[in-house]
């Protein structure tokens, strides 16, 4: 159970409720948040009787808990949040949102040819990374700062807005200030202090599912950014990690209907990290739309074989362009 | 390497190869089949020049073998294969089969009323389990030949041919008897002597992936039915074993891509299985058929509250005929 | 709810039942054994009140199931269950014993030489695969009948009794007829068909854990043999497929106790299909003893860089014996 | 390869070498680093001849790179690393480290009470957590600063050392304030942000394995924190997550003899989280020092039925007593 104090509460009255949850032969847990106070009652087997605490001063709502998480349950917010970017609606049940860009900027040409081109062949958004989380410290970090100027640049230049990903609390600010949407990586999806830190911005998050992450996980993990403040967040479905090592990851395509069902946020699909190969990813993005995705997110590169990262699961520019007519189709079949 | 000798090749030539790979500093396995021996060359790193075996009386073929499966390979076989099975036939790129029913045969009644429904809503095979492999052996383990024959009557009845499991090598007979195309199920994919049983029969072979088995894995259990001269195999994908515990398997959809590059065997999808939820059964169904699947495999059952196995999963009567109109327009749109 | 009848209970008896249970407003499904017929009740939500069925005549025992197995959990049985094999006991909480020898059987000399070795070194039993489980058709499938005829004659000429792989239920009887225990590997955990066989014979049998098996469906699939008469079954870990691949297979020593609580029947371990390298087997081995296990089974091998299968993992004729020294070490320690 | 230049080469030492390695044909990646930069050559296949670069003026090292790891080898660096904890030391070979306490820091009386108990018992170190990763955000979040108080109070009222977790990058310095150790705990193992800042600072890390990661992707995380200049990691395994659902995680403990084959660093083994269940740990804990691990991570609590996180694999007071006893016991005899 979980006391939800006024964000005006004081400490008095936080002590009041603590004596009254032991006397009721409980555990009482403080968890102070950045606007208001909320205390778990620890130590009950089912269901607590409520009505006294419910009565004290102070208290703002009293929640019986079984889940980790409430706000991003559908139970709790029945119609679907639409997350808006730059004018674009995500998760409005309407046209799929189309992210396409390479896994890393790597140039100002790169970024540059690479925007015009998927803007051309009818992307939404634009897709980059500056901070680059890899394996091991050998390998290209990103570009940084200067790869969010580049994607700022292409984005003005190509009117695509952007989404870059970012990987530590102290870094949210200076991401937050060029990108239009801030997306959390796989590896970080349980980072709970960068969660917070976006919980505590304005703008749209796209948390991505980490590789060994239940739903529940997930959904729980979103629950940091919605309970700091921050309700606009997609969830990114990019591939688990599985015995199987013929693909990359193994696409976990049945979450998109699950999800739907558990919570009101949009789903987005990520196929290229998820199946790791370039002649998979037409196919998969092509079943994720089908099976309800709000959107895709595509690695897309001018020349993959000379790829800093990535380069065997990015399409090329005709591969992309190819892929958006079929999606166009796709579209106009499922909007009836 | 592999040699492969002629069925009419005796001992004294099987001798003389295997004196013969021993010369070259290797060693001899001879790999007795129902129909020839082959001799397996062990030992070598790399490739091993085979110029004097080849020349030896007896040789009908020598295989650098790297892979665990050759006949299934699309490298050694370009071509599609159609599966043919009762007129149907499968893998011939043009409209998916979908085969419908029952987890388990239960009843005449049962079996007869779902085989019309399903029938009338356009399915092309019926479905049903007279074996049925359950985890604990105090659970309804199915009606056995009751079930065949009352399969073999739904079928005549509605004019739908049927596949159904068989779990021994000694049931193949019975069962090859009754039904149109024998399934083996995912706990049997490695159950080499059934496989190599089911090689020797002229029926069509519906195999199911192992719940942990890799695609290479998969292929390679394909392989012993083909080694044995049955060419009749398809493929079924029906979820894999993960972490995730919020769907009852994971199902891996971007195997039917990844399998049509590596084989030329048909590849279906069974969503009731890999999900274990009635309402993920659509979209997934859906999204398959997308992904390029050449049929589906559905659990249809009239009152599923009451099934004795796998009733959350299974479609009812007016939810399955719901699905056919969906998955109607989606093939008239795939074709399109 | 299972209710078991007497072995003589007839047609009228069982259909009485059936009758009842479904004027108790559930479904009744009979499950036919060889010796005695049990009915399941379905569609009831939690404890049915037995008192009506449990007076008709016929009727044996009422089992009130909520696990898949109860044969063989210590709440049935609470004392070990202790495996007698050609004299040596295994469970008995005494010396562990250790079973030694070639994954496969090669040729006379190899298993003669083998067994004298390991029986040198202080093994208990030898092990040695005659019809042998592999990936593909085209690799070493084993001797068959003539191995087990290879390893009767190692067995008389060390004294050691002899543990070795059976397929497929018609293959039983002959494998019975040389073994003194029979092994059913990790790809056949649920081939029923063939537990079911094993439960009507009087030997021994080691069941391995399946690749991707939780332990209930492994306690459920010990739970077919004992179901059909025969007690003497060992469970035996080695090893489960997870995304590692640095090693084989991931080594769950934590099952030890685990089924010690769950089960009365004994624990055995195989560190060397566990972990794929040779390397790893002692420290593994060691690490079994210590976390209570009642067996280890060990591949040897006179020359691994030739074995025809799992040579890699091997340990060489003086590994063992070091690894057996350091075994008594720790046996002596164990049994302080 | 990667060509790492002297920490004084300036912005035109760095232009040659790429431009050198462009004429070559590849593509240079410069990677900064806090105290030097490092080049990665991009785009080849295979061996590189390096005679060109290798004498271009700033550079220091050419690394021919196949792992993501090179400083935690065992080839780089034979010799174990004995990582000293205030006057301990781990990874010497001799007596285990035994780091004990409860999962979280609840009060001082709590801290307390364990601290004094566990040195009593014999333990060498105190575990406590102040920063509490948990999967959803209404429970209970650790103590934080005042939980680092209260350990600080505990350690030096009872001699302990302790270590406790940190979770981002800007805590780094607060926490190194109070600590001996700082614990990476699994889920942010590629939280790279913060294992760079932890690879600036003199104190050791505790690099927990994160629940899905492969040893090569442990390995490289530890490198993260080598490469910035921390020679001081120990890494511990703490269970991997797999379809098994019967432990919490399943405990693989082959790779304490796995890492070390492959790295220098000490290895230490946490049973608690591993299997999840207060009984389970006590072997665990046994098997994981025979099979070689530098030392163990206990949750201990005065009232485990009374703890805010992860009470039922807490030991009891006793229970650790009791635990300490046959540890000692067992260190005796590995010591020989």
């Amino acid at each position: 159970m979980l006391i939800v104090m006024n964000h005006n509460a004081g400490k008095k009255q936080i002590e009041a409720i603590i004596k009254a949850v032991e006397l009721m032969g409980y555990s009482a847990a403080p968890i102070p948040g950045s606007e208001r106070t909320a205390i778990g009652v620890l130590g009950n087997k089912g269901y607590v009787d409520d009505a006294t605490v419910r009565a004290l001063p102070g208290v703002k709502e009293v929640i019986h808990v079984s889940k980790p998480y409430k706000l991003v349950s559908r139970d709790f917010h029945p119609k679907n949040t639409i997350v808006k970017v730059a004018g674009l609606e995500i998760g409005a049940g309407k046209r799929p949102v189309i992210m396409a860009g390479p896994c890393a900027v790597e140039s100002e040409e790169q970024i540059l040819k690479t925007a015009r081109a998927v803007k051309a062949s009818g992307a939404d958004m634009l897709r980059g990374g500056a901070f680059k989380p890899r394996t091991g410290p050998h390998t290209f970090q990103g570009m940084r700062e200067e790869g969010l100027k580049l994607l700022s640049l292409a984005s003005r230049d190509s009117g695509l807005p952007f989404v870059t990903e970012v990987m530590s609390p102290d870094t949210v600010g200076l991401v937050a200030e060029y990108a239009d949407m801030l997306q959390v990586g796989a590896r970080n999806m349980q980072n709970f202090e960068l969660l917070k830190e976006l919980g505590k911005i304005k703008k749209p998050i796209l948390l991505k599912r980490g590789m060994c992450a239940s739903i529940e996980e997930f959904l729980a993990a979103a629950e940091y950014i919605l309970a700091e403040g921050n309700p606009g967040v997609i969830l990114c479905e990019r591939g688990i990690r599985t015995f199987e090592t013929a693909t990359r990851n193994t696409l976990d395509l049945a979450v998109i209907p699950l999800i739907k069902e558990l919570s009101h946020l949009p789903v987005m699909i990520d196929p290229s990290h998820a199946t790791g190969k370039r002649s998979l990813v037409p196919p998969m993005a092509k079943a994720a739309l089908v099976a309800g995705a709000d959107g895709l997110m595509l690695e897309v590169h001018p020349e993959p074989e000379k790829a800093l990262s990535d380069g065997p699961q990015s399409l090329t520019l005709p591969g992309f362009e190819k892929l958006m007519r079929e999606i166009d189709r796709m579209i106009s079949f499922i909007e009836g």
